[in-house]
């Protein structure tokens, strides 16, 4: 198993439960495993408390629990598919190991884009990618006693960036080159509610923004970015601005990469090269709704597809099916999910989206509780399919989200959705709720 | 429309919209329309603070805004499929109306069953199915300094009831006759669950116990309950032994009921009789994991049927296709819900359930909240269909409900749900989630 985060060691777990005899072994060129990605802006914001929480599991426990061999630090340098070999070098102490397999998995994630701005490697600048970037980021906060921050890029990592630093009252700046937040994951009208609740928290957004130079003062640290003409004064910065799957390993191998740029794999997580498996962020997933290949690293699916590539290198049988293009992000006091397509990204599938939006409260009106939520539904106006959701609130954004996510896997059509028989009690929802009743709008405007 | 409360009068503003020249009138022999029946027991505790709010439309509001008539206090005494008229008296004046129609609904709704028990019928007693049943108890409860309760029935009002009349400082005993609490909606491990908080709040919970006498004292109020041989003092009694349909006007006009005792209606809503219409709790549903004729009088519902029939009853051709047994309840700081079949409904039903139940964080193990969430899925061994869900929490529960009741009614695999994509981030889910990991168990257990 090459990769020890999410794809690596679940399908290192679930290898060994489905058989409990075969070798297996986790190769990492990090000095940590089994940690949780997806907390380390939660960890720079000191809303996770303990850093030892942020593992899942200690290499000790791989290796006496389950009997798998964890090699840390030793980086998988090239796979040779005619000899089932792995080159692999021990970045401690330099030594290169050539390590047979029968079966193989690349789990070797996403790294974080790294844009060619001047300036950029210089001290200060932080990604926010891994165990050590969280420590390191920490550390200069602390040591520098920072009072303001520049984010490079106003997606998923930068808005967690902008609210957990700020909860450590450090004021922040968000550069995001599109113009909007999120532009990857929201139609511009429900991006607009996400940012006004960013502003509101006093986080400056600059979208429509080019960081064009990191400014560096005499001791090497970055003391002010130039964007958009203008200086802005920092004593940090992050760059969140997109990750790219690592595939150089599996491309040298000449394993298959899809038009994603990810790598291509079947039902069974196999790739063009048969015994050779790959999982989590290095891979490309079908879109369920456009049929469409798409690349959405995220720990979820990395922790499904890991499941379903260890089973079968235990010589099972399961598959994964695709994604339906879910995720969520908190913003503060509000979250924003979506699943399925935007308007943007059906229109680009070829898709004619229509969408009906609408605002409700999360619970019934003379039920106390101020939670709202606003839902965009959209379908396509040819073939009057359920395409996508997108949701803004500040309660029930997961519910809503996994409820037409679940529809659009089980291909629940429109005025099917006007029908769903969802849970409804007064602390819980409106009689209807927000999916119904974004159904029911999206119905009329199909004409249905 | 012959009813006014959810189903009439989402009928008729349904109706309205579609048809802007059509004559409507809704009669009722209540005095109030369009009033949250769901919220009383909240109501009962003062949780819900303005009674005002429990009414969502007034029948001014129907008149001037919708031009439809509301005919308040006036009772449908028969309808004459022959001359196609409704017989109406006035319960105020006595005057009797003969109304001709085109298309009638009726959503007669159900009524609180009053179970044959000596002095039941003694003041200090209420049901909490009207709004002067919940204005009755609450005076009572002002006037008589009501310390203690008698509730008859654990199922979802009584334990409303409960918890409202705690949340009052008052004493509450509540007395099931069957073995467990929720009998009719939940398999007794996950009923334990709930018993278990609902008397860790001082609730006291006598199942397997039936109400033998109301005792009286000399100035006519209920003074204590004798159940299961022994005395229990109370200055009130709530009555929460279940619903049953009202059928009557429609079975006087030869229009069938099926075999839950409540109206039979086709995927229109129209019942045996053409151009009548009927819809919510008068009316059965089928259950669309099952196949069979369910009856489940709930709010949510009503709403839904309420707008098919309204556009029907306009011309329109919409269909209601069934009920997944969807319910929730908050209890206390937990929430009970369920959808599909329990294990003892499904085996009724047929079928032979196998069942997951597991427990998980409602967030990642690092981020701050301590919420958890109990999941039972359960699938048929033979088909290997999932067949339904109950989850008992303090937070997530509603999410993981409707998830379930969009996997049914999209008629999701269990192998597929094992791979949905959910919406992930560690404030609102660990990295697969309740659904996930219980499917995932349940995928084992069926040899898939």
């Amino acid at each position: 198993m090459i990769g020890g985060v999410a794809a690596g060691t679940k399908a290192a777990s679930k290898a060994r439960r489905d058989d409990p005899s075969m070798k297996i072994t986790i190769i990492t060129d990090e000095e940590y495993i089994s940690y949780a990605g997806c907390g380390l802006a939660y960890y720079l914001g000191d809303v996770v408390v303990s850093r030892d929480k942020l593992f899942a599991r200690s290499p000790e426990a791989f290796r006496e629990k389950q009997n798998i061999q964890v090699l840390l630090e030793h980086r998988a340098e090239r796979i040779s598919t005619y000899d089932k070999t792995v080159k692999v070098s021990n970045l401690v102490s330099g030594e290169i190991l050539t390590m047979p397999y029968d079966r193989l998995l690349i789990a070797t994630g996403a790294h974080a884009v790294i844009p060619p701005i001047e300036g950029v490697e210089s001290q200060g600048i932080f990604t926010l990618h891994s165990i050590p970037d969280a420590d390191n980021s920490r550390n200069h906060i602390k040591d520098h006693s920072v009072r303001s921050a520049c984010i490079v890029g106003g997606g998923y990592i930068g808005i967690e960036a902008a609210e957990n630093l700020s909860l450590r009252g450090i004021s922040c700046t968000i550069f995001e080159i599109e113009n909007q937040l999120l532009p990857r994951f929201f139609d511009p009208d429900m991006s607009g509610d996400i940012l006004k609740h960013v502003e509101s928290k006093g986080v400056r957004v600059l979208t429509g923004t080019k960081v064009e130079r990191f400014n560096i003062s005499g001791d090497g640290f970055v003391s002010s970015v130039t964007a958009g003409g203008r200086e802005h004064e920092c004593g940090m910065a992050i760059i969140a601005a997109g990750v790219k799957p690592n595939v150089k390993l599996a491309r040298e191998a000449r394993i298959a990469t899809g038009p994603t740029g990810a790598i291509k794999v079947d039902r069974g997580m196999e790739t063009s090269v048969k015994n050779i498996y790959a999982a989590g962020d290095c891979v490309e997933s079908v879109n369920i709704v456009s049929g469409k290949p798409c690349w959405y690293p995220l720990g979820s699916t990395a922790n499904k597809q890991g499941r379903v590539a260890g089973a079968n290198i235990a010589g099972g049988r399961k598959t994964f099916d695709g994604v339906a293009g879910t995720s969520i992000v908190k913003v503060f006091d509000i979250a924003a999910g979506r699943t399925g397509l935007t308007e943007k990204e059906a229109a680009d599938a070829g898709f004619s989206p229509v969408s009906a939006t609408i605002t409700t409260a999360t619970n019934a009106g003379y039920y106390p509780g101020k939670g709202r939520v606003t839902l965009k539904l959209t379908a396509d106006s040819g073939s009057k399919k359920l395409l996508g959701a997108q949701a803004v609130g500040d309660t029930s954004v997961d519910k809503v989200i996994d409820t037409v996510a679940a529809a659009l896997t089980g291909n629940i059509s429109i005025p099917g959705l006007t029908n769903i028989d969802l849970a409804y009690s007064p602390p819980y929802s409106t009689a209807l709720g927000a999916v119904i009743v974004a159904a029911t709008v999206l119905e009329g405007k199909l004409g249905l």
